[in-house]
């Protein structure tokens, strides 16, 4: 893996050039993006310069897409047209099933692995771009075919993101997407509905709290950089959102009753589980 | 106000020992607590003696009742009984019109104020106690009569609460307890059912990320802390309840509509309120 296009040059794909750099990367690496945004990463070091798509993914070994997900359903036909046939493909990309189908039909020439880094920040953009951003965040890898882990391209690639301090999970799109619409999708709602609710209670900003602003953290994410997200993976958030459902009204029934106490002790367990895979 | 008598030496009674000696405060502190828990509280610097409840009492110019809040009420006729008539009696329970009709029915000799420090920790205990605790955070303060305010008594106790760094908000009992099932009961709940609901997921743990993280840590507090809380604030959060599910169900309906942008748009501004309020 000599020469990588990052296409998308913004928090994730300007931290990955980053991380690479850091991690000692001593290959190319070329961005598709505006010209500002490719005049600051070259500044930032997150890539050496900037081409259009085509030019961009035909010198590429590995080209990482990391665009919002509609952009990247759009460009894996004219991706793959160009690209070189040991050339791997992968994206960035929060929901997998609609993406890995899409390049189903559309990656012929090149090979594909689909992928997401479980890792985000407040701000978005170059500026916001950051080689720490994946260490110790997990990385999910979602192939089409089992197979394609086991080509040398895609070890290749997968020694890079370890390298990079990421923690491979592989899974199939839909398991993916089920297990994010839990993990993520449900808990952004969650927030931008309490943060929304507020608007109905008198005094709520003066008697404020740590576990409000904990609670209130995700909802300052705008709608733009979720519609894709939500859209893409409307069955598997509808299936989350009935399970919080029944377990918020198991829980707030009756709060003297033994379901309470039951689903408090769930939670504690399930908390605690969540932060000892993390290591936290 | 020289000799301070607090009830109940856990995290909070511990950490306004601590804060008191720490802003200069040069009176007596007795605590009552556990045998064990005072050797603690001593050790660290939190109170200077322990004394049983009549014995605390009698000899204090300020009582801080910080036991859980079924255990507030119960104590507050012993503790008015034994008190001088130039007592003040305050406390830190999380809700705030159980504890202030009850004071209204049993403090005769003595006068009250409810009061209400928004600050915690994931731990309790005498062990967990900080002087800094109360830094930067709001202490509402709830008067059945707000002439109380206007006594010496009430004027020194609340330049003290100052001085450990809080910020005062007075509000009646009613409104406190209204607001707090927003910024605290609420976010509490939805946090554990979010944390039990990760029963039903496949590979959540796997793919944890720092969104997870942020909304359930409070999922970690333990329904013994939670079980007097909500039993004493039931219609105030059944409110609150009622306001997040419209918003959840307003923003859920359809993830490509109108709505869904527009409480993704009422949510960032809140949550931006929330911040600036807290001047983070």
């Amino acid at each position: 893996m000599q020469n990588v296009a990052i296409v998308g040059v913004g928090l994730i794909g300007g931290s990955f050039g980053l991380a690479l750099r850091r991690a000692g990367f001593g290959g190319r690496i070329v961005g598709v993006s505006s010209p500002k945004t490719i005049r600051t990463a070259i500044e930032r070091g997150a890539v050496d310069e900037g081409a259009d798509l085509a030019r961009a993914v035909a010198g590429a070994d590995l080209v990482f897409l990391s665009s919002p997900i509609s952009v990247i359903v759009d460009q894996l036909g004219a991706v793959d047209e160009n690209a070189r046939p040991g050339t791997l493909i992968t994206d960035a990309g929060s929901t997998k099933a609609a993406i890995c189908q899409k390049a189903q039909e559309k990656v012929r020439r090149a090979a594909f692995l689909g992928g997401h880094p479980m890792a985000g920040k407040e701000r978005s953009g170059i500026a916001a771009a950051d080689a720490d951003l994946f260490q110790g965040r997990v990385w999910a890898v979602c192939p089409n075919d089992e197979n394609v882990l086991r080509e040398a391209r895609v070890g290749e690639f997968l020694e890079w993101v370890r390298a990079i301090g990421a923690r491979i999970e592989a899974l199939s799109p839909a398991d993916h997407d089920q297990a994010v619409a839990f993990t993520s999708h449900l808990p952004q709602l969650l927030s931008t509905a309490l943060a929304a609710c507020l608007r109905d209670a008198d005094k709520a900003p003066e008697l404020a709290g740590p576990a409000l602003l904990d609670m209130t953290r995700l909802a300052s994410s705008p709608y733009a950089i979720w519609k894709d997200i939500l859209s893409t993976n409307d069955p598997a958030i509808r299936v989350a959102m009935k399970s919080f459902l029944r377990h918020f009204f198991e829980l707030t029934r009756d709060f003297e009753g033994p379901d309470t106490e039951n689903v408090f002790q769930i939670a504690q367990d399930s908390a605690a589980q969540v932060r000892s895979v993390l290591s936290i």
